[in-house]
């Protein structure tokens, strides 16, 4: 599709706050020729920054403390693409070439897009790549789908465009086929949406927002075959879907009760490969299914680098790419060099060890992906430990909660076996339940306060979500695990 | 004046955005206690993070080509108050509060606020503070009054919220009683805004947005006189004062043609002390009148560490400050921790050398305004060789153009003196003279880009602005001035 087309096709789908966005600008946009010499920008001199190198210390695992690569950057020399007098100036709103560039061969060699028009768009993290987004496609008259249970301050990223958050019902269950968005629902929901009673003040959706893979909270993962049924109905209703997936590398492999600490992922007699990491383990995005260009994916390196760097990407079409571009002109403009150069330089680094590889491009990106394959492992192994702590607790047992095995990310959730019917009160049951849990010296998230729709989604709230990534050792985590199985045990009554 | 007050004095001022901005969250806000095991958040262990440590190379001096001090962040000690384990994680959105400390520090030192419940808030660099700003205070109903000329971004800024910009008059001249806005159009303007035919579809204006010492681009400083002036008008029609200030550090002693290399920061016969640069070369910020609370400074550490940081802050009352800090929310959270972690890093190592100081705090704000004062001699080193080369061409000579003599920060503008009359087209006759400056070698920004209204700025836009703060030396900084002499002289046609 050219860029025109796209054009065409996408700009009704543009906020009346984009529509007039008009960027004032000084610069003619010159490239200097060798002989100019450019006094336009008010860019200070490199050597005016008070800063000449930093080196980096890296580790080859996680949770080892031993010395692994270092590496440095420095003023002029290191990496040759990005040293200091590139990243610490002001630099190209949309991302420094090099990290486009490879979050584009990240794309390329996992969610290959089926449509060449694709670009990427570097950020501040995904809460700004989700406002960044939602403001320039959501106003007053907008309505955006999201699954019932989600990230909940997305919540107040619509809500603030002046547009209206639609819950979708979910199917919280273990069996891969059948977990996430419930398709028929949603499927209903649409055929019907100007018949229904309950939502006859808002237009018709035009957004679905969707965690795809380990779901926060739920930890459920959209099968192809729902990915496929959900795009075509995306297709027949003019949808654009907004695919977050902070997640989507910490996917688990089945867990095994007979052998609960079992770990594809470190297996020594039979180590898995990158492409079997690739081929088997990882989930494809809609962003493979895409033959309109209507999926806006939003990756971070905050799960997988770390939190603080405050960067993040977004795959979309050219056209929303620049509109988007447009709104980062006015607003945060580059995301942090510093954070750049220190991710960049850190891949470079995982990349020298690559040697199988010809092409620097695959060297670094099969650095990367073996770095996100030992992470997906230690998730994996931390999901072991915790299921194993609370399965065997008395209240798991005696069947008081069961676990929605999650099949990927960070979270897992503990649903409460009410004795008799879900409680009148939810909230203030589980309110109740939480301050049990304090007592028993563990803080969890509950279930109702991750719904977009309290009322909507009131009988299947009564779970606990809890994290496996922050502990600081797995001893800590069992303790954590016990104290919520004694925790809902005494809660119960038993 | 307390909170209440605060909110109910300056509630009127903020945009419908703003009213409806409501956070969703599922955190209660519970601090942790000692045997609480916490497994609410998200967050990655900080051992789950690729790096453990890096080392910070700094320079003594700007231009410095040899080793400065060394100093270390690691995952645990350094800095105690500010390691990779707080750094790199999720941190407080309104910055990690060793830096919001730093910040407030500097704001105490430098320009106490004249009442007490003031507030910092960090955030991205100062194009992301002024969209926080803007897209709180404005909306379609809004007029702001800013300088004729500007930092022309900033009009997008402001219309992108809906809003309408209206310039204000200003005094283009070495006088440093007299330089910026015109005082007296701007009353005029306020006292008369019902009867005036041009703005009847405007709202009076709320906001007044000034660049106040160095002017981008006109390098005029309002005087301590004209603050005065200006505060007493912005009480009279209630404004929001929004005082941008990147440059406030780098103030130029005046230029002496007899001895044009004179540096009063680099006498090493009379050194400078720190209280006098305090004292004599920084001119004090509208928050240092501000009885009221109305006053918005944006300070930012581009020009004073490195632009590519993203890192810069807003001083305000509390409750403006706390309406920013919910956008912030859920826009961009925290800045970089890495590009903090690297600034607090650096000034605590600055800190290091302070030994005449006792406390810390102290320590840390002389450290760092010791490495302003470096920068505004080294910005007064330039100046000096940038007048001097433009003094010297026989353009200058036969007063073909004049200088308008900045008094601080990085820009030199040269006034065209037409031959006659100001030109018919002076965006024709500015373009015609770019094309010659750019054969001659040299690029500059013109006049009339840098106006809020151009018709309104027509006849005064006759300019051409260029930077001392980028050349590589001296040298390139004179060729530039020379081409800009030479140019001029061609396409005047001497």
């Amino acid at each position: 599709m050219d860029y025109d087309r796209l054009k065409e096709r996408y700009s009704k789908f543009l906020s009346k706050r984009d529509e007039r966005r008009e960027l004032v600008s000084f610069w003619d946009g010159d490239l200097p020729s060798k002989d100019l010499i450019c006094l336009e920008a008010g860019m200070p001199n490199e050597k005016l920054f008070p800063i000449k190198a930093i080196d980096l210390h890296l580790v080859d695992q996680p949770f080892d403390d031993g010395d692994g690569d270092k590496v440095s950057i420095t003023r002029y020399e290191q990496p040759a693409e990005m040293p200091i007098a590139r990243a610490f100036q002001y630099s190209e709103v949309r991302g420094m070439l090099p990290m486009v560039s490879f979050c584009k061969r990240i794309v390329e060699m996992t969610n290959r897009p089926v449509y060449d028009n694709w670009d990427v768009l570097l950020s501040n993290g995904s809460s700004d790549s989700m406002f960044k987004v939602f403001e320039t496609l959501c106003d007053e008259s907008s309505t955006v789908l999201m699954e019932e249970f989600t990230f909940s301050p997305v919540v107040s990223n619509v809500t603030s465009t002046g547009a209206s958050c639609v819950p979708l019902k979910m199917h919280l269950t273990t069996d891969p086929r059948d977990q996430g968005i419930d398709v028929e629902y949603m499927e209903q929901l649409l055929d019907n949406w100007h018949e229904l009673e309950e939502y006859k003040r808002l237009n018709k959706p035009k957004l679905l927002y969707t965690i795809v893979t380990g779901q926060n909270p739920t930890g459920m993962t959209l099968s192809m075959q729902k990915r496929q049924q959900i795009y075509r109905l995306a297709q027949k209703h003019d949808l654009i879907i907004v695919e977050d997936d902070p997640y989507g590398y910490l996917t688990f492999p089945p867990y095994d009760p007979e052998n609960p600490m079992k770990n594809v992922y470190t297996d020594t007699e039979n180590p898995m490969s990158i492409d079997e990491y690739l081929q088997k383990r990882l989930i494809k995005s809609f962003l493979t299914l895409d033959t309109d260009a209507r999926v806006i994916r939003l990756e971070t390196f905050s799960k997988m680098y770390a939190p603080g760097l405050r960067l993040s990407f977004i795959v979309a079409n050219k056209f929303i790419i620049d509109r988007l571009l447009n709104l980062s002109e006015i607003t945060t403009r580059a995301p942090s060099g510093a954070s750049q150069a220190i991710v960049y330089a850190t891949v470079k680094a995982m990349a020298a060890r690559e040697t199988a590889y010809q092409d620097e491009q695959d060297r670094m990106f099969y650095g990367w992906i073996r770095w996100a394959m030992k992470l997906a492992g230690t998730y994996t192994h931390r999901r072991n430990v915790a299921f194993k702590a609370l399965y065997e607790t008395d209240a798991y047992k005696s069947h008081l909660f069961s676990v929605l095995e999650p099949s990927a990310g960070m979270f897992i959730n503990v649903k409460i076996n009410w004795p008799h019917a879900p409680p009148d009160d939810m909230r203030r049951s589980l309110d109740q339940l939480d301050t049990v849990l304090v007592k028993n010296g563990v803080k969890v998230v509950l279930g109702y306060k991750l719904a977009v729709d309290q009322s909507f989604s009131i009988d299947s709230s009564g779970f606990l979500r809890f994290t496996v990534a922050y502990a600081s050792h797995d001893e800590q985590l069992i303790e954590g695990c016990h104290r919520i199985g004694n925790g809902i045990q005494e809660f119960l009554g038993y």
